[in-house]
């Protein structure tokens, strides 16, 4: 059983671990366009040490682990359910910020607030939180999707369908 | 200016540092058959966050920073100075023990010791540093030689000089 003082965790997220919102499409979510926020928090590592991820479930208290890819030696500790992100995830790093994802974090945490209280079905803030989320790691540069391709798409759709009221 | 608890030092050496321990060609080296041994203490990061390898300099009161490579993104703060290794780099992590990198830290400042004490002059206590050394960073895969191109030029070397009185 490793024991883990909390500043290391921060550390080895600092180098190993992400947190990032990917965007996805779901054609149940009218209101944003059929556009879904997704916030995940990270941390890989190789197969050879789970015991360090499996420490990291007793430490946040939720998570799971899994391999990144078929066949991938390298591991996930992955959180994605929001209630376990608000909860658990979110309150940690508040209490012991990250160093050099600091601004990630404060973007991710954000994020997480505002899908609690179901903000990000009012297109308005849904646009917002998007914009927020392409400020994240390095400014979007690995995501798949322009900004303008998810907004405009969103956009278009919120127009014809009346926004819900939350 | 950052802070850095300890903790998190060691958290992130574990997720972006290494222990290794290189085997270079060193003519000048007649005991050990024209090898030496060169303990280097890295850690990688990103050059938009330079700051965190600077305060890595003030923690451990050694070390530089440089490009990874030409033309590279990635800067590494680097200790290789014996003295600093062990005065400095050893003492800290003996203090606060990595979890990731436990074993390499071990073989490394077990070498650095000895390398202190003059040890590795001694053709008996250089091929046992040297298998040691091949222990480390996954049973040094990432070699360019083998540990018997090692050891086998040294052994032949070795009998033909005489050891010197250390």
């Amino acid at each position: 059983m490793l024991d883990f003082d909390p500043w290391w965790v921060v550390g080895f997220v600092d180098g190993e671990g992400c947190f990032s919102v990917s965007i996805h499409r779901n054609a149940f979510v009218r209101s944003t366009g059929g556009w879904q926020l997704l916030p995940v928090f990270h941390v890989y590592q190789h197969q050879r040490y789970r015991e360090v991820l499996e420490q990291l479930v007793e430490v946040f208290g939720c998570g799971r682990i899994r391999a990144k890819g078929p066949g991938s030696r390298v591991l996930t500790f992955a959180v994605n359910a929001l209630a376990d992100l608000n909860d658990h995830i979110v309150p940690f790093f508040e209490r012991y910020p990250p160093v050099v994802k600091s601004n990630d974090f404060a973007v991710f945490a954000e994020i997480v607030r505002a899908m609690v209280r179901k903000d990000h079905l009012r297109y308005e803030c849904f646009e917002n939180l998007v914009r927020l989320a392409y400020t994240m790691n390095f400014a979007g540069k690995q995501r798949s999707r322009t900004i303008e391709e998810i907004l405009t798409g969103s956009s278009e759709t919120a127009r014809q369908a009346p926004l819900p009221i939350v």
